[in-house]
């Protein structure tokens, strides 16, 4: 099958590797589509020294599985391959289990690629009215709705959303969803259009929000989003950014700001909203590339102001 | 009188400063212990550019006040001077009132005098059985009751305190008196010996805590908070370090680790626990020096290792 590959310092299409065994538990699922995620552009340049196949943000259809009630069906999968057994999954926070892998990213091939094994509890079944170019937001969608599971209800509160990318934009639709008054920081007049489509306020920060995101991707958004949260606020740091950076951390201390870090999140209430139709993910799709053109589709993922480039597995 | 004076560069104690002026709504107080705060030794590194007296951890006697039923009693004060009127003032937290004075730090002058002027809604009365050589902690203590306030309950939450100094053992105390599991990582034998004497668990740090406070006033505090708690855990910033700092916080992503910015606090609940006994204060003195000698005082605090250095204004 084809792959597209992380050998730690060249990103390859592949295109005779050995269809995924999958282990007791796993189905095997063919891939429909599959999205470029800024955490794969930070894995090819070294964050967190994975290897493998990357892509974890993906819809496909199951051809192999256990559970005969699975198989044809149309699904999308958390990435954490969490343990089961530990404190943390009992907890319902596998997504924390200390042995996990994860797919595309901690020891676990991706989804870029015809084929990939997950276990079958991490699957869900995609409602029938949610074609493939939306259900492959679910994984994104459900980081940005990992905010409400933090920090509670939004209703009301004065939000910002820094950095109006891809993350941004799913991250303000979910706060606006959930009764926030929300303003996404946006320069570009293109960023603005899209907000504006979305029917999002945009334009520059205003300082005294209750709830500052940082959706920039960039080091510097913490640094900002500390001035604009009024004193109490609550900071959500949804960008990670490898290594060290210089940061004044004195702002969170005398204004007493909550920073609350911010990762993955449970897929159902992403499917719900998708099949609902509350959050609108087609206008951050910049381009469907063939998997065979996957190298290019990282550099056009990677060019300044890009969207959600999808990659797409399936047969003409 | 005499007045521990900052003025950018040099630390004096003037003994002809005019008698402070005290404001409408202000009472004036005779000051009989200060504690000098790691606060007041970053003050004279450049923390903040405040220049006149500094000092405000004080206990002292009103000796004129509008309100008659102060006159002659025993008091401390909260040390924010705020509006009153805006919108943080009306929700109890004048703390971050915008247009706030701060006593000793930011435009108003401070208690290490023989007199300071503080607004008469500010002063809590301290209560009989509370010695001065206690109550001279209430503002400190009201920091680390703060954190109640903040993160809510901690009963039975493994509790890891970083710092053993004046503040950390304030917090260890706090914690564990709120029913916390609270180990201070301390490795000198001095600051183990002085955690026993408050029934304190020390020793090496635990991964895996539900909260970690850093109260080490070092830059590298947060850093190693941050790998100690637990996926979901909370971390306390009560380190104030000027200045800009090199930090990973992927870890507070990954680990979708919420860190509370966290300064002043209440009197109330200080007060309450230094009469009920709850928190024991006395052992954190290292010395008691006059008021005469505050710029050695200051020397003293300033050096590794060293506890609560109060400063007497009380005449002999």
């Amino acid at each position: 099958m084809r792959a597209l590959r992380w050998d730690g310092s060249r990103l390859e299409l592949a295109r005779a590797v050995p269809s995924p065994t999958p282990a007791a538990g796993d189905a095997l699922v063919r891939v429909a589509l599959a999205g470029i995620c800024r955490t794969d552009l930070e894995i090819t340049r070294g964050y967190l020294e994975f290897r493998g196949t990357l892509g974890h943000e993906w819809v496909g259809r199951v051809v192999a599985a256990g559970d005969a009630a699975l198989l044809g069906r149309r699904v999308v999968g958390d990435i954490n391959f969490a343990c089961g057994r530990c404190a943390l999954c009992a907890a319902d926070l596998g997504r924390h289990c200390p042995t996990r892998r994860v797919l595309g990213i901690l020891g676990a091939d991706g989804a870029f690629a015809d084929l990939v094994a997950v276990p079958e509890r991490n699957l869900h079944l995609v409602p029938d009215g949610v074609p493939d170019v939306a259900a492959v937001f679910t994984e994104p969608l459900a980081a940005a709705f990992e905010i409400l599971d933090q920090v509670g209800a939004v209703s009301g509160a004065r939000a910002t959303v820094l950095g109006a990318g891809k993350l941004g934009l799913l991250v303000a639709q979910v706060l606006a969803h959930a009764g926030a008054d929300v303003r996404v920081c946006a320069r570009h007049p293109t960023q603005r259009g899209r907000a504006d489509r979305l029917g999002i306020a945009s334009g520059d920060p205003v300082p005294g929000a209750d709830l500052v995101v940082d959706a920039t991707g960039t080091a510097d958004g913490l640094r900002q989003a500390l001035m604009l949260a009024r004193p109490r606020g609550t900071v959500v740091l949804k960008t990670t950014v490898a290594g060290e950076h210089q940061l004044d951390l004195a702002p969170a201390v005398v204004n007493e700001i909550t920073v609350v870090g911010s990762r993955c999140g449970r897929f159902p209430p992403a499917l719900e909203a998708l099949a609902g139709g509350g959050v609108a993910v087609e206008l951050m799709v910049d381009a469907v590339v063939p998997l065979d053109e996957a190298v290019a589709g990282f550099g056009r993922a990677a060019s300044a102001g890009a969207m959600k480039i999808l990659l797409d597995a399936r047969e003409d």
